[in-house]
């Protein structure tokens, strides 16, 4: 007979105790179902959760281990660590300039013109030694993990060439060896074709296909494959090709998706199975059905659409009544969208998407957790899965898009243990 | 001969020392001017600058204190506390289900009909405890600190009584005390007409004019005096003569004007020689000219047209190629607008004002104190001036408004004590 768990951390008089055990994914109206306990308990036992209902039968189930640690909730809202399903984390120099550059009016054109855009970033990221990335990288995952996020996919793509892609990747591996998040990766070696192959990008194209690909594969460095699917990066016909090399290579598929234009991107991200389709702003009707029936979760990125301030965002309203499992993200990266906070997207999901507080919740968790394959794990509060749960400064979970810019997080408390807020 | 002053507290290593040293207030293409020193330290002697320059000069002009802290400020960017000129920090209840309703497409008539709008905020602040509205508004004084606020102006104005609104304004004195930020009150009895006198304004406006106003003057509870000047709220009428009131009573002017729709309000803030016209949304040419020549401070607010969602913000750029000085506020309360971040503001102002970095740290430092008459006080650093300072984690302050949704603050010093983030 197995030895009884004890609880080493309790956490009692949660005013609303916000576990989404409900459905997985969230579908349609589902989306606007929380699944709220009053005067709520969670009960931890290591690194995973032994209990979770009503804070006094919570406390009467189980038997505290020595040192147990208790934490009043004050009444305040508990809700799962938030999973941030699409970020490019790894870089070094800030573009503000172009943010400036935009607001002035430049174009896409003439900040490409002067220097910069991705390729900006490819150089900085190849220059960069890797302690001053990993120093700036862990900065930035300290800030995800203060708003809340206490899973992020990270994805290289800055590098464009294989030493530098693994680079990227390496850092990330080694970063999350010792930091509390937890990094899912993602090789995004075809997020833009580098200046040393822009007269023949077909050479690129067999780069990553024959050596990038089947590399970081070998090496266990990502668990999906990312590609900028768009007219003027990567064609759907090319798209196509490298990513059933990243299948027959054993990873799974991320798109980013008819971002800039409708051009398709959706549509094959589901006929090819993949586990997201990101950003989504022109996705057409054709795209959201096929989406739906293949069940690609969507990953919305309000966070790009307001930093880039064209006035254009994804039709997430359209998709949720069309049966799409939508998630919310960050998108945290140099150029379009420089945040770390899904608190932040929660409230640009409100005004932009008109999502309710629920739904925003459902796509930060359940719907965020499949995005990045982790359904049956993460995502929601119950008995044996890990103990990521978020404690905050909040009494009603509705205050998350209202009460904006500010961080209302008290304690983050991954596999376990509290992390921040002490 | 007085004895030397000696440094208690060094900064060094300033990446960019941002000191707005320049003109007060900046009009027009002065706002775009910022005043930065490359290599920077500033010295301070207990409450006050006492050096500031380039960091091996500043320190070589000084001698130190016994035990004089010093901070390295690994290159990152300095800057004066910022200085929040409009807020309504005073309620205990959240409005986050009123926030909902606009999303779902509720009118403002709608949720007045189900008890939204300024009549529950008055509800809610006549039936709370001091303490328990004296616990909540330090919370939020506590997180506009942690946001880099060092002064903020805070108005009543949800008592609509005599007694509730000394009640505010005696919690702000309270909290003003003991609390490291500044706080420069404003009675704003004029908020609304209260329930009570709904068919009787005048009488409510005869109250304010013969009883609140005298009162709160001679307990000496507030510096300004503000007005809700709007259509429906109170008639330009109404608020010349309550205004006058006011200035009989020795307070100086804030107005409310042309938040909703164009009333007049800026051309009658102008016109009495108000300190600060707010919202001006709807500002007219002529309200424009009126306040560039008075030099009435126009207080511009976001997060309100963020929050509110319509789509509508106040012409700042117009206002600033006009002359008329400009700061920025977050209007931190419970219906419009929920934000304690200065820092949230300046990326709206960027992306909605078309407001650059060095426009929106003028906005929110000299030109804020010049909209609580501090201009002479406030705002800058410089020699024999309150040691108020930012130390920001970032090497440019062009990261400002395009890292977003997240406090990029590393520590906070109010008259020469690290106050947040030791």
């Amino acid at each position: 007979m197995a030895p009884e768990k004890k609880a080493t951390l309790l956490i009692k008089n949660i005013g609303q105790l916000i576990t989404m055990e409900g459905p997985v994914p969230r579908i349609g109206d589902k989306m606007k179902e929380i699944d709220l306990i009053e005067n709520g308990g969670v009960a931890i036992a290591g690194d995973e959760i032994l209990a979770v209902g009503k804070s006094d039968e919570t406390a009467g189930k189980i038997s505290l281990a020595e040192g147990c640690k208790v934490i009043d909730a004050k009444k305040c809202v508990v809700t799962p660590g938030f999973i941030d399903p699409h970020t490019h984390p790894v870089f070094s120099k800030t573009r503000h300039d172009e943010f400036e550059m935009r607001l002035l009016g430049k174009t896409y054109q003439e900040i490409a013109a002067a220097g910069g855009g991705i390729r900006a970033s490819v150089r900085d990221l190849r220059e960069t030694s890797v302690p001053i990335l990993t120093e700036k990288t862990t900065h930035r995952l300290d800030m995800m993990l203060a708003s809340g996020s206490t899973t992020i996919e990270a994805k290289s793509g800055y590098g464009l060439s294989t030493e530098s892609e693994i680079k990227s990747l390496e850092i990330l591996k080694n970063i999350s060896d010792t930091h509390p998040i937890e990094i899912i990766p993602t090789f995004l070696g075809a997020h833009e074709v580098p200046d040393e192959y822009r007269e023949n990008r077909a050479k690129y194209i067999d780069l990553l296909i024959k050596e990038m690909i089947p590399t970081i594969a070998e090496k266990k460095l990502a668990e999906f494959c990312d590609i900028f699917c768009e007219d003027g990066v990567f064609s759907i016909r090319e798209s196509r090709k490298i990513m059933q090399a990243a299948l027959d290579n054993g990873l799974k598929l991320k798109f980013h998706a008819d971002e800039l234009t409708h051009s398709g991107g959706a549509e094959l991200a589901a006929e090819m199975g993949a586990i997201s389709a990101d950003h989504l702003v022109y996705i057409s009707n054709e795209g959201i059905q096929a989406m739906a029936k293949s069940g690609t979760v969507a990953v919305l990125l309000p966070g790009t659409s307001f930093s880039l301030n064209k006035g254009y965002y994804a039709p997430a309203r359209k998709m949720i009544e069309n049966k799409v499992v939508v998630a919310i993200s960050t998108d945290c990266n140099p150029g379009s969208s420089y945040s770390e906070s899904l608190q932040m997207m929660i409230t640009l999901a409100a005004l932009h998407y008109k999502m309710t507080a629920a739904e925003a919740i459902s796509a930060v968790t359940v719907n965020a957790a499949c995005a990045v394959d982790r359904a049956n794990r993460l995502g929601q509060l119950r008995v044996s899965r890990p103990a990521d749960i978020i404690i905050w400064n909040m009494l009603d979970y509705r205050e998350l898009p209202y009460h904006y810019g500010v961080n209302l997080v008290n304690k983050v408390i991954k596999k376990g243990k509290v992390v921040y807020g002490q």
